[in-house]
């Protein structure tokens, strides 16, 4: 038998998926597992965009142009351009999903062994998409003393060589909750003009940004236009994340036209999830004003009550619904498995995400797991309730080492 | 500014999809094109799968398994159970179309600059597929005067290096119509043990088999079962070709786990197109036959036609939709665009996909163009008045020296 694939060997398994398993498992002995580890949300999608399949009009499922259906191609610069991004319909590829959006855009500007440099933790299916495309990413590494913001220039000026081709960055950022201040823009659009660098933005996140902090998108900065590519996906927006629709969006019209080439190999992206996504347009203020002060009161619970727990201690996240939470226990990844394997509180356990898997740089992370409050209040507190009495029960609690941690930075 | 990536240079520009603005040129013009360039059916999808949307009972578009809908999976198992291709659930992983799943086959075996041998001309996504993973492909010309039938092996023989690392056929065949006989899938089952290589089948036609020839699944070859992955989509089954429903089948239980790494990377296969995919499984038998003898219909009447016509000349195909048609022509490329571009008949022209892009092996298919049967008689009947006349005008015709080849041929 030949062997297969070297890549495909050092493909990573996913982190966040990796302890579905055990999920499955756990529930099949009959115990309520609530789902922190996944940016699934509960929020309802748009009621009128699901309303526009069921009186869908249409004898043959067809495929769309390989860019995407022009009319929601244009509906979706109207989109931008409301939150004062100012293009054109020509400036966008839709793509199924933010992965192919990423994976396009590295495949486009990026040759084998090119590096791209990325603050983490990072979301971590940049691994895989670096690994698919033989392109390497350069960590820099930010740190939760200072809820993650982005690390100083210098750090990025040392790690950048004759290979670096790209900054690339998550705002607001999955996992850690950051949002880019105006300032570090600035610092990012210095560095890549200087340094002759592509800046890649992930801002699928766009919509989620609290306690009156502005999203500052790549879009916008100045002299950079044909160095930015915007990744953007529907999936968290509208709480449409199985339709599979994002998009490339771009000043470059050769960057465009590159990965348009690759979006004619797999010929369209999903047509029934770009009608979804373009009746999702017309989504009334009033959808992202609920949802926007339901992630509010998450966030204000989760923080509160996760700081509240000996031992443990997460930022307070101005954007996204993730947060990087610190934990009293040796192995993170460890812990996040006996959780659905062997414990068990009132008939409750929590999934988390393993940190480490968010890292690049080996050994980070082991204390951390990312936490999505993508749940309800409700199911919020009872799974919090269950991470206290865990945190306690785990044999491999470390609180003395954690406590001195906490007096070392109290300091 | 950065150069773009060397890989996103050699991306090819799909030749089917390349002569789209001309088309759409010609119709702002208001000239009626009569699309053969492209395998998308007019055939209705079977109204109750789509009638599933329009009763969609969910509040919340939310991810699938990575592999797919485990309930869409076992379903589809059934489905090929009932072909006489015994797998289960667990060997199948549900994608984003064929395209993914090609994708996703070639990561999980080849490493960059191993060798896949496929029989030109192919569809030519395979070559942009093969850009996208650094793999090279390495073609076998089979010829229009057998129909393209499979080459003789001995040539399979002498392509072989110390690279390659699998064959891959589509079967039956995009481009060229043919349905590979038992013996020469005996033949490549023969070849892949001696060799030590991995089989791909795009079995993506699989329902089309005409004049009671049996379609031979390369699942049904005995003592290659670890070394065979099938390729397979619902888009031309059912004219769904825009749902982006594909799957990769294979018994060996590693390729599995490894192209589900990738799957985990891109989160899930569009979860709309599976619920259509799935309906689509209790499509009845009446469907099939009615949609088969439309095509053959079809077929008959596009060979027929097109060989009365002087100097041209097309096999007789008994699957898939598609027939390569040699042309009295100087260069396919240039006629197809010319079509377009300054032809027109009763206010009527033809797209058709020039076959040069089909090949790997350069200078080949230069006078020959792949037709799609997939509009209605009628139209295709007007479609063939229209190339009729283009043949005697098109001041590229080379009709003498085609008469001299026609007579070559009949001795």
């Amino acid at each position: 038998m030949p062997k297969l694939s070297e890549r495909g060997r050092q493909m990573p398994a996913s982190p966040i998926r990796r302890l579905v398993p055990y999920a499955e498992a756990a529930k099949k002995r009959g115990t309520t597992v609530y789902h922190l580890n996944i940016g699934q949300p509960d929020i309802k999608t748009p009621e009128h965009a699901i309303d526009e399949l069921r009186k869908l009009d249409k004898e043959v499922l067809e495929y769309s142009h390989s860019a995407g259906y022009e009319s929601y191609r244009r509906g979706l610069a109207g989109y931008y351009q409301e939150r004062g991004i100012q293009i054109d319909f020509n400036n966008i590829m839709v793509t199924t999903g933010g992965s192919e959006a990423i994976m396009f855009t590295f495949l486009s500007t990026l040759n084998p062994g090119d590096e791209v440099i990325i603050p983490e933790p990072f979301y971590t299916n940049y691994n895989g998409f670096a690994v698919t495309t033989g392109v390497n990413v350069v960590p820099i590494t930010s740190n939760i003393k200072d809820g993650f913001a982005l690390p100083p220039i210098e750090d990025f000026e040392k790690k950048i060589t004759s290979r670096t081709k790209a900054i690339m960055i998550c705002n607001p950022n999955n996992p850690t909750g950051y949002l880019y201040s105006k300032e570090e823009m600035e610092a990012l659009r210095k560095i890549i003009i200087k340094h002759d660098l592509f800046l890649f933005a992930d801002e699928v996140y766009r919509e989620f940004a609290y306690d009156g902090h502005e999203h500052h998108s790549v879009m916008n900065l100045e002299g950079v236009e044909d160095r930015v590519v915007m990744v953007d996906s529907v999936s968290k927006r509208y709480s449409e994340c199985g339709i599979r629709i994002g998009a490339i969006v771009t000043r470059n019209d050769d960057i465009i036209a590159t990965a348009l080439k690759y979006g004619q190999a797999r010929l369209s992206p999903p047509g029934l999830g770009q009608i979804v996504a373009e009746a999702s347009l017309h989504t009334p203020k009033e959808y992202f004003d609920e949802v926007y002060n339901e992630y509010i009161d998450r966030r204000n619970l989760v923080v509160e009550r996760l700081n509240n727990i000996e031992g443990v201690y997460t930022p307070k996240p101005t954007g996204a619904f993730y947060t990087v939470v610190s934990m009293p226990v040796d192995d993170a990844e460890k812990f996040c498995q006996w959780l659905l394997d062997e414990f068990e509180y009132e008939g409750q356990t929590v999934m988390l995400a393993p940190a480490s898997g968010f890292y690049a740089t080996p050994g980070l992370g082991k204390q951390e797991a990312r936490l999505a409050y993508v749940l309800n209040k409700e199911s919020l507190e009872k799974a919090i309730d269950a991470l206290e009495v865990a945190f306690k029960q785990y044999p491999g609690r470390t609180l003395e080492q954690k406590e001195t941690y906490q007096q070392e930075n109290s300091k």
